[in-house]
């Protein structure tokens, strides 16, 4: 039986897998993580509002019920596309893997822009360890905030920064907003904490994709709410205790929440294959890596355009349909039949900004705000979460949240000695 | 306003800070977590049926109404008695706060018994850190277990050893039991793992402080289960790959659970105080340090003798009733009335071994065994959780994990870079 190797159990990978599964093929897909992460909710545990576990399942699990995909927890350290194989490594074991098709979907990571330097000071969104990781930062120099006498620093310790106004830009900055005003605030009453949520986009717009009303619409819902938003200005410096932005402006700050870029994952870079500036890869229509007649790339690290020479954007529903194509066109093959080439089903874009406040632009024609953009929201997010346990337990804290105003997940929950602060 | 330092937010210290909150003294509650823990249900954490923050629950929730009382994250680092101030630590700041009454309630932490080597191999089963680590062991684990073609290697990794014939050793181990046979086995078909779950007490009995029948009864659901019980043999070696028995016997083992032995925490050690071989300071009868008459210790660090010269155990019910009475000796001394000394009202025993079996025995008179007792079990502990939203959740799981011989909190969650392995 011919063995498809998946690297990257995100959306593309996993939607790959599950097309595959109960096929005439052997499946091998591997993830540095025992479990698919659920990235639109990150925000949500960062803010206190749910578990870690509530938006992670464990891959085993997902595949328990189909006897041809086998899961490996490791790491790639090599491809071999003459002798068709694949290194994986883990905790120092290596293990070599044959494969008649491989298809890679090893996603993105953040990008800073030429700024490597940020990265020392600045906190992630892009996996469940950042999200825990910013959940304890917050908790932490609040209660740091408390031991405080000195005014000015204690002004740095509760103020946060969020570059990027893009999606996860906006949903963060609005849930931290709230955490720090509706929960934190009021178990902070013997010292009067002075709390500032700001957004920094260097573009002169939020959410660059969206239609000016719908841009207009999140800055107002933002505003409203008490975020300071920046925009037209990139952050030039960054250090621990602040930032600075390009019209000199300087932030004391002890927490730069970094969602304004990202780029191909760099599993490209053990291939022979181009990488653009950007870290994805360039693919054919098929999803084929060039010069490649068995290795797919899909999802957040490769490059594609569309027929009016637009590049298909970094986004989950993207990722999915490119691994059921990638999937069918494997399947394609091996039955001798054409493969068919990648068109996007756009579906539109959404973005939600605290309590009963969203903007959805459906299908990429219909705009909506306000509160019913933000019922929306809830519901496809909580329809597409994977697993019946993850979507009642969400439903049931997002109720709970909602009516008592109330955080459950505010533990600093760490090694006992954190790293040197 | 009369000031009361209270160090720890375990059982003890958190009864004696919501009796004096809303009483005319003003509060300060330490704790090194800016939670507080309910032990008693740590092990569901390490075995994957509970999130840590079902069953955590943030300190300065609880006392968000009581405006005399005030936290501080931090550790104590020294104790001035005669100037009456304590030192408290965090990340390099150090603070001093005064006194005029102190209540030590910092628990206690693992004993080797004189083996502090053991330490280097051993998981604890002590704080929410500890159970979130033995998840990801476990789980980690069985991950490169599915990697190795060795078979005797893979037996090694697959076999667990708790060692303690207490509560705690007999939870985890039938919840470990229960997690590599009901949930773990399925996931990993294609791999054929066999695993083994030893229970190991130096004594020649389980459960030491119950009636002969009981701890008959308890061995017998073990076995039932499938755990196998090794008594009489004290752990003489531990190394990374295995450990040894009095008898010569050596287990190929990675995961070694310390249940066996706590002493008191060694706050103790910062004041002029007698501490005896077990790490617990002597108190009198009305729970003040001896040469002092503005210094309570309580719990599980302090030591006390009955009536009839019987030390009271290191339990909850102890601890939470020696905080409630500390309190109430401040006030009464305030007040200018005599203090009362301790006497232990004492509802009596129980652990729970897996699905329906349990042992009980209720005010030390009434033996109860079987699904009676688990029930018993499972309604005393949702009562006595902290916070609503908590037991509603832990009641939720507990329905959804017996009915589908689920663990819904199967991730390994942790740093991309593990501590070497």
């Amino acid at each position: 039986m011919k063995k498809v190797v998946i690297v990257g159990a995100g959306f593309g990978g996993l939607f790959a897998a599950r097309t595959l599964a109960n096929k005439p093929v052997e499946v091998l897909l591997i993830d540095r993580n025992n479990y698919h992460t659920f990235t639109p909710l990150l925000y949500q545990v960062a803010t206190c509002a749910l578990d870690p576990s509530e938006i992670a399942y464990p891959v085993r699990n997902i595949f328990r019920k189909d006897k041809n995909v086998r899961f490996l927890l490791g790491e790639v350290t090599a491809v071999n596309p003459t002798k068709q194989t694949i290194t994986i490594g883990n905790l120092g074991l290596e293990r070599e893997e044959p494969y008649d098709y491989l298809i890679l979907a090893a996603g993105s990571e953040p990008s800073y822009f030429g700024n490597d330097d940020f990265r020392a000071f600045s906190l992630d969104m892009r996996t469940l360890s950042d999200a825990v990781d910013l959940r304890n930062h917050i908790l932490r120099l609040f209660e740091r905030a408390a031991w405080t006498e000195d005014e000015r620093m204690c002004e740095a310790l509760t103020t946060i920064v969020v570059v990027g106004g893009g999606p996860t830009g906006l949903e963060t900055a609005g849930a931290i907003y709230e955490l720090y005003n509706h929960v934190l605030n009021a178990e902070y009453t013997h010292s009067d904490l002075k709390t500032r949520v700001i957004l920094a986009e260097m573009q002169p717009h939020l959410l660059a994709p969206y239609p000016e009303k719908l841009r207009q619409a999140a800055l107002e819902q933002l505003e409203s709410l008490g975020v300071e938003v920046i925009t037209g200005q990139p952050v030039v410096e960054v250090a621990k205790a602040y930032i600075k932005l390009g019209d000199g402006t300087k932030i004391p700050t002890f927490t730069l929440v970094w969602a304004a870029g990202v780029k191909g994952a760099s599993i490209a870079e053990l291939l022979d294959a181009e990488v653009r500036w950007d870290g994805r890869v360039p693919i054919t229509p098929t999803l084929l890596l060039p010069n490649h007649k068995n290795i797919y790339a899909i999802g957040d690290m490769a490059y594609l355009e569309d027929s009016d020479g637009q590049p298909y954007p970094m986004l989950i529903p993207v990722a999915q349909q490119q691994g059921i194509l990638a999937a069918k066109n494997i399947l394609a093959e091996m039955a001798g039949r054409p493969s068919q080439t990648f068109s996007y089903h756009d579906r539109g874009m959404m973005a939600t900004i605290g309590r009963r406040r969203a903007v959805v632009w459906m299908y990429n024609r219909i705009p909506m705000k306000g509160y019913l953009a933000w019922v929306a929201w809830l519901a496809l997010h909580l329809m597409t979460l994977l697993g019946f346990r993850n979507r009642v337990s969400v439903f049931v804290n997002w109720v709970w949240n909602y009516f008592t105003y109330d955080r459950s997940v505010r533990i600093i929950l760490e090694k006992a000695t954190p790293p040197g602060e």
